[in-house]
């Protein structure tokens, strides 16, 4: 089968991999029909963090193939969505709804694994990880917002969900890639009364405000800080969602947000140096982590189905797998908050 | 007037401080009745900790004895209840309920402010600050519970609170100080079915029991991991209530919560070499910091004087302010959980 190739940093390539098939009772075989690049593609990209050579692409969806014995809630034709990790549903961190912690679980992707830039994938433990999408004849805005509850908007979801987020809250979203913008939707989704968009890309700006951003903040550090706290009077925030995951994402974080509030933490942490005890001092608390995507896609479909959110606004490039270089450069070079690529078709 | 004087390490004695009086229209003099040492007097004792010369000891409870003309809600002979920190009320942290993060507040017995290790206080923005409690003729048992409310009780609810324990949960202690057993009983308040208890103290396990301790786990480090996880068949526990402050102690916490848990945090932190990315991978948030006193005293007062908490049990010593320094000693020699100093009577 077409799937990319990741050779090392600024080397993705389309290429050949061999075709997936049932190995274990309890795997699907997916047909993808669409697939796209993470942020965290780019920085494997990029030579930032380190990817096997090998598969790569962890967000899918598409329309189930083969099932084995085991596996009795899908059938071959099932459109559905992949969560970026799978899990088996029944060890204690899935129990609690934290499927990204899975016991048992695994990336999709990951050199070896089958990754969602390409056309067939093999899903371990499918029961408890594909999610069917009822319904046929997806319009392609639907479409692209399937895909971006593969990752990004269960990510966004999660930083809000994370920093307790609740209705009539002052937010302010730190980071305005396509994670970002989606913790604004989310935010509002929540019933947060004020969201702050911490940007400066007036692309992104528009898109922040069509998803619910009522204040724009286009600095940075201590004067994004200042700015953010003379916005709410002096006080700081509810909720701070950091989606970007440096030091100084996480430090601009830290200083808008109020005592007694929460930081909602997503953005893949490079900031070992952070030193929590200035948080401790003001009473601020933080969770976040690797968003339990499967925790998440049911509930973010109905809303998706229902035309409630619309967060496949997020990609502005397309592209085939046969172009997914082009894809990955869309995004390196800031042209594309987020590129998808059309794997395959519905029927 | 009469009061404790820290000098240095080890060097707390008996001594005079001038008779506070009115400074401001917003202040109260309090006659202290009851007041206390707090384990992190103990590190200043024990020069761990810096202090300044001059007073010390910021819990107690007194009488009223002469209010500055705003304050309309106190009157000399009113009983009252002093948070550790004193308030303004009315800056956007206290109006958030973390008074302990007041813009304008400050705390009792640091050097220069009166202190509770003494017979009168001068209390700033009194009627922000204090708590009056009703009825008279209370028991030395209420008296000492009254006194708990004014720092380690609220410390040890904080940790719940922050941790947002919540009936049916599996809860572990890190900490069998004061204020440890204090969150035990604030675990058990706010409906947690199952409490782990950190000790390895036999007078401390009892009251811990006493307090609603379901376990109890002897282990210290990786081996008290191991021992909470399987205690709980593999998985972790729903809160870690960290109540020590030392490296060990948070990563006993973090080791011991599970996926999606959360860990609050009150030990005053030394770990500043923690590194919160552990917690990021697993889903795990801490939330916690110096406890805003005055937000939970008038809840738990009530509880107090409806007999359904108890906190003054964790006073196992006590003298007069004529002995402040063997009150110091028995602490410091661990002959004591926490000591009591018996300053004024009721009448």
């Amino acid at each position: 089968m077409k799937a990319a190739i990741f050779n090392g940093p600024r080397a993705v390539e389309t290429g050949q991999r061999p075709d997936p098939v049932i190995q274990e009772p309890t795997d699907a075989v997916v047909r993808v029909v669409r697939g796209c690049v993470c942020g965290s593609d780019l920085w494997y990209y990029r030579g930032v963090n380190k990817h096997a050579v090998g598969s790569i692409g962890h967000e899918f969806i598409g329309i189930v193939e083969a099932v084995g014995d085991e596996v009795s809630s899908l059938a071959p034709g099932d459109f559905v969505i992949a969560p970026f990790t799978y899990s088996d549903g029944t060890c204690p961190a899935c129990q609690h709804g934290f499927q990204s912690n899975c016991t048992h679980g695994g990336a999709f992707g990951n050199g070896t694994s089958d990754g969602g830039q390409g056309e067939i994938v093999r899903v371990p433990s499918a029961a408890a990880t594909l999610v069917k999408v009822p319904g046929s004849n997806f319009t392609d805005e639907q479409l692209s917002s399937f895909t971006a509850l593969s990752d990004v908007m269960c990510t966004g979801y999660h930083a809000a969900v994370s920093a307790g987020v609740k209705a009539g809250d002052t937010v302010a979203v730190v980071g305005d890639g396509a994670v970002g913008l989606c913790a604004v939707l989310s935010a509002r989704k929540l019933g947060a009364s004020r969201i702050v968009a911490l940007s400066r890309n007036p692309a992104r700006q528009t898109l922040a405000n069509e998803f619910g951003a009522t204040d724009i903040v286009e600095e940075r550090g201590d004067q994004a800080i200042e700015a953010v706290i003379r916005l709410t009077g002096g006080a700081g925030v509810d909720c701070a969602l950091e989606c970007v995951g440096t030091h100084q994402s996480i430090e601009t974080a830290a200083g808008i947000t109020r005592a007694g509030g929460m930081i909602g933490a997503v953005g893949f942490p490079t900031y070992q140096d952070f030193n929590y005890t200035t948080l401790f001092w003001k009473n601020v608390g933080i969770k976040g982590g690797v968003a339990p995507a499967r925790q998440y896609i049911p509930e973010l479909l109905d809303d998706v189905l229902a035309g409630r959110i619309n967060p496949g606004r997020i990609f502005d490039f397309e592209t085939d797998l046969d172009h997914v270089v082009e894809a990955y450069a869309a995004m390196d070079e800031r042209r594309a908050i987020k590129s998808l690529i059309r794997v395959g078709t519905i029927r």
